[in-house]
């Protein structure tokens, strides 16, 4: 949870220092694409050199940087002046969603959530999107993929409103695209959870509590990811920037309204979490009656037969039934009265 | 909970999918009723190619539709020039209620809950709202017929205020009756949770905790529904467009307070569930008690008679009481004297 | 709880219907008091003929209702110009406490508490206030007598300030009353939580846990109707309505901070019921305890001598201390050494 | 907890009835002090007869009440125009810590807590403060003897600040004397909650459940009382009356924070004596645990045993090994093997 | 952790009094930094004498103490003219982590963490700092060396920023190190945690619980001096002092979001460890299942063995079937077969 945050200690705020899983870091790649409702235009850029051709240039430029790379990172923000504890937090994959307004252009800082196909374990990946006048950049960790690839084919068909609205149009479609992904994961989570609930209710083990335990925890963390990303979003609703167009707030306001969505599930999941454990404690303790039960009822029955056959095997001289031929088969059917009455007993007080 | 959402992703906002259980839609059923103080027309229109006709008449034009169809929204839309995000929403039932305010029009969304007549299941039913000048359209989901009757009963008969009052006061009657369906429903969870307190305090059993269980998860997915419905009634009262009048905010302050109603009896339902589930566990705890009591009650009774009746099983030569003609009886006396003695101590110490 | 709410259901808002416990309705009594510093008078008024002579008249007015009477309220509303909606909060027994402002008049709705006095259950009664600037109209259930009679007593002999002032301090009177008669309920209600902390901590039984259950089902209840009194109370204080005079607005202040130690009252009470049952199901688990800790003691002191005296049971031929004729006292004595030695093992180990 | 608070029900607003524990009311005790950075007298005044002389002179005057006397609070109340709902407040000891400002004066209602010498009960005592232009009237129950003192000590030798300065310093002088005594308190109950944590933890008794909840029900009383302190100092520094100067408000800023740590003391504590009981409850559970271990263990070592010596008990004719002189010494070898190898298990299971 | 607070009770207010461990003081250290872009100086002042010389200079002086000296702050208070409430909050090292503006200067307490390299508790140090135009003053408790001098070593070989900017960047660098810091605390907690975790699904033992307890207090303890941390630095950047200037405010803000991170892990973890506290007693109760269970198993096998051999040990005349030489070895394998039967069933009820 908190990661090789400590490597940090002692620099100096803005140094370009990678943070997070090193293992999950790749080559990066950059793609450049530019458009206006007009032209297209699609290309790699890995050496940035023609970066500056494309700052002032009235089209929409989006550039996309999948995996952390401190040079490159330092390279795009030379050449479109960012401050550099933005390219700190970048590079800083343990960073909150959040949302910072410069004057040139505003930083958004996302996470994205997807399943590891085969574990089905959370993958958390950030993605960071700087919304200039007329560019946008957006970096990715790029674990699963590139997630933008949807709003990418549509910008090279010119499907939908994408090529006539500008920058912000397109950040919006970005975290839309996130947000959307959310509802996958938490249909995945519904399933488990209700998966656990049948579970809890007709068969609790102890793998079961470590299975509540586990959902807990993930809800525990994808909450202080989500939380933060309604204010986030929010913000940039209420921004006063110019960079954020009224008619793009009005689509911002949607996905504002499907990230409350979000959080109320998370919530209720919790609650359901919760209540899962009282249940699972609860079926516990039942059986613990039910097994007790079974043990007060053998012992109820057996032990008065064990003191019967106890008392005729005694070697008092004086004892007259023993001499008797019927006495002894009167015993064994007393015995067995004994044992049909004491199940008959508990049959009707329900023990059984 | 989180429905199929998930085919939605990768399409652009504004695309018109249904959203929810499909097996629910059906064919849409559309009427419009058109009146003021003095006239009143109600008709079907099916091809809806007369609606261009009731939208800049000065008369109330209500359109009620019955079940989803994306084709017919669309036409609806365009006619009325509905934004697309707002027949999105319209046609995902898994909207969170709210309210959204545009220049020409207010558009609301509401939860109506019903019982299923026979499993007695909450049926959730999304309302879609949208309030113009002078036009009304409603859209349900239509499962249990439509709610909107006793309204349009009102209006042909002119009967009360409803002819003589604007679109607004028409909304008005449509959210007030939705929230008085809210007091049906909670009169018949109020039931419930009254038998299953008998039940928790009387004889608890494993049904009990599933009853609780489900009901405490019922309770969560209304207050999910419930909760934003207050934000979107406030905001109707405060809202500053001229759409709803001074005269029709009063009414609303009326459902406003509804609303609150319903919060806090969900709440209290809520924390007597969570009560009865505490009390669940004390009970369990109890009885096992009890069968604890019982256990070692039989136990302390019969393991001395079977140590006394081993003792003398015993093969020794040299024991002079075996002899003794009276010593037997005395012995099963003694026998009768401790489990007397032990019963009369355990109902002392009420064990018993 | 949600009481017969559903019988509305249909009816359009303003229609004079009774909601609640339709029993507790009497034959309405309607009393009148009319008053300034140097008049006085005091009659009954059943045909509400008379009202609109006092409607106007400078002295203060106060017309008293007890009884729940809808043709009374209609006639009384039309008099005195009181808005549908107004009316039919009042009927409706069901009520939130709430204040509502009008351009003429102040709407108060409280909720008054007393205790039955065999049954010792709590009586809830709502008490509804219309402030005018020279009348005031007070309708009660009426069940337990007029809770008014010291406040009318008052009036009558011109005590203190009440004849000096205006309406407002009459209705302040009224407020003032209701909430001291709170402190008289909590009272009752400490002394049984008092009582059943110590139930719990010396001999909780199943008993016990009902009783804490039904507490706190209260406290829930009583609750839901005091919260909302503050904030009722509070708007009056912020009021600005010329009804409510600042002198007035400083002794409403006084009233408000009772408010808020009968809400400190509930919510400590609420927290101690809550700490007793976590009490009680610990004192539970150390009876079990206790329980399985004597069952231990008895099974580990008489399974060895059963094994000892099974032992000498044996038929081998060749068991030559069966001969010796003081193996079998030393046996016995053997067998009281060993119930002796546990016996005091299990003393120093503090299970006896 | 709600004290006879009963006794005031039907009384006229600002009447003068003491409220609280009679039988700590004593003869009231009145001093006077008048001071400025000159001068300085000190007296008794017990007829209140001069009081006026005070009322304007420009010096600081400071009278100082101890134990409650209606009487005196009125003649007090009549010479300084103290409003009678203040004098009625002063009365009631049951009251909340509140601030009250008038244009006069400013009141203030604060909670004293000290510990009794020899039970080491909480004594909670009421402290109210006129703050005037020129006068400062203080009230105590007096039931500790005076706790100003200090503040006297430093009057009469002109030591430090209190002489240079006017009344509202020697308020705050007072509050911060209060709040240094709530620290004391609280070093006392923590050192009290550390020995409960270590009895938790290594020999829970019922007396140990019983020291948690009275603590708890402690903490709660306490907390009643601190939290409204803190709006009540908050209230004085953002007051806009000109009888507390800002120089004072810098002062009462450090009071402020002190009380916020107090709020955090009462928290951190409610906390960790809502985790002891979850120990406790842990620790118990335990315990049976460790009980029935010893219970099973005994069981699963002398059942077979039984078993084999009943076999042997059989009287059946064809028994060979009956015969057999090494058979005897065998089984017995066998019984010990089996008992020895049991223990070994369950030493290995950790059951022992 | 109320500490020995009470020695003050009495003292007037801005009396140096020091508050705290005793122990932990030793001869305190001061040096001097001088600096600004082109000059550097660094000495030890030890009689303070130089000190106005630094005053008025307009270079930045940086004034560190390590060690908690009385009379040493007086000096220096009175040549920066520190109010004497700042110096007593200074000494009060049981301060809550806050920031007061005056009109000279910014006065900002903090709290440091580390852990003890051996014990590895958690040792707490507070940090003053007192922000000038000119000059700096930063006091430490001085138990771990001095935390500041990545800080020094970056002004004395004029590497990054620091050099070229003011006083309120140093104070930047502080805070930034102080709560990098917190980031390696908590790394390390997280392993204690995650430990924990396994502990507690896998082999609970008291010792477990114990554990659990402490962390959760310790997270109490660590939030109590984290959460007013956040509201201090909010406080700082929307200050509006002159003296920290909107360059270093934007530094501030990444210090805010670290700190919002911390204040999301301290909640994260103790929602993990009140979790973990159900996963113990889940686990014991479970445990407590499997010992019941295995006694039940042992009880019901042996019982009916018991019964059997008792039967043929009676010694009636009249039993036919002794005399039969296989009647012997059918009943032992009999009883070999209820044992399997037994076993059998349990092993299909999963109780084995």
């Amino acid at each position: 949870m908190v990661k090789t945050r400590s490597q940090k200690i002692g620099l100096q705020a803005g140094e370009l220092v990678f943070v997070g899983n090193k293992q999950r870091t790749k080559a990066p790649l950059i793609t450049l694409i530019d458009y206006n409702e007009g032209s297209f235009e699609e290309r790699d850029i890995s050496n940035l050199n023609e970066c500056p051709l494309y700052k002032d240039k009235q089209t929409v430029t989006w550039i996309n940087v999948e995996g952390n790379a401190p040079e490159i990172l330092g390279k795009i923000g030379e050449c479109f002046s960012i401050h550099p504890l933005v390219l700190e937090d970048i590079l800083n994959t343990d960073q909150r969603p959040k949302m910072q307004e410069f004057d040139e252009y505003v930083f958004v800082v996302l996470k994205m959530f997807s399943l590891h196909p085969k574990t089905k374990e959370i993958i958390t990946e950030q993605v960071s999107i700087i919304l200039g006048k007329t560019f946008i950049i957006s970096i990715q960790e790029g674990l699963e993929g590139d997630i933008f690839n949807p709003i990418r084919e549509r910008i090279r068909l010119a499907k939908g409103r994408v090529r006539k609205l500008g920058c912000d149009y397109l950040m919006y479609s970005m975290i839309d695209q996130i947000v959307d992904h959310y509802f996958l994961l938490f249909e995945h989570l519904g399933e488990r959870i209700e998966d656990l609930e049948d579970a809890v209710l007709l068969s609790p083990t102890p793998k079961t509590l470590a299975n509540i335990h586990n959902l807990k925890k993930e809800m525990l963390l994808l909450r202080k990811s989500i939380w933060p990303l309604r204010e986030e979003i929010s913000n940039l609703i209420r921004s006063d920037s110019d960079l954020v167009t009224d008619n793009t707030k009005l689509y911002l306001r949607d996905v504002y309204e499907h990230t409350i969505q979000v959080i109320d599930t998370v919530e209720t999941y919790r609650d359901m979490l919760s209540g899962m454990l009282d249940i699972y404690l609860s079926s516990i303790s039942n059986r613990l009656n039910e097994v007790m039960k079974v043990l007060t009822v053998i012992t109820t029955i057996f032990m008065p037969l064990t003191v019967i056959t106890g008392m005729y095997g005694m070697n008092f001289k004086h004892m007259p039934e023993l001499e008797l031929w019927w006495w002894y088969p009167m015993v064994i059917g007393g015995m067995v009265a004994i044992s049909v009455g004491m199940l008959t007993y508990f049959k009707i007080k329900k023990w059984l």
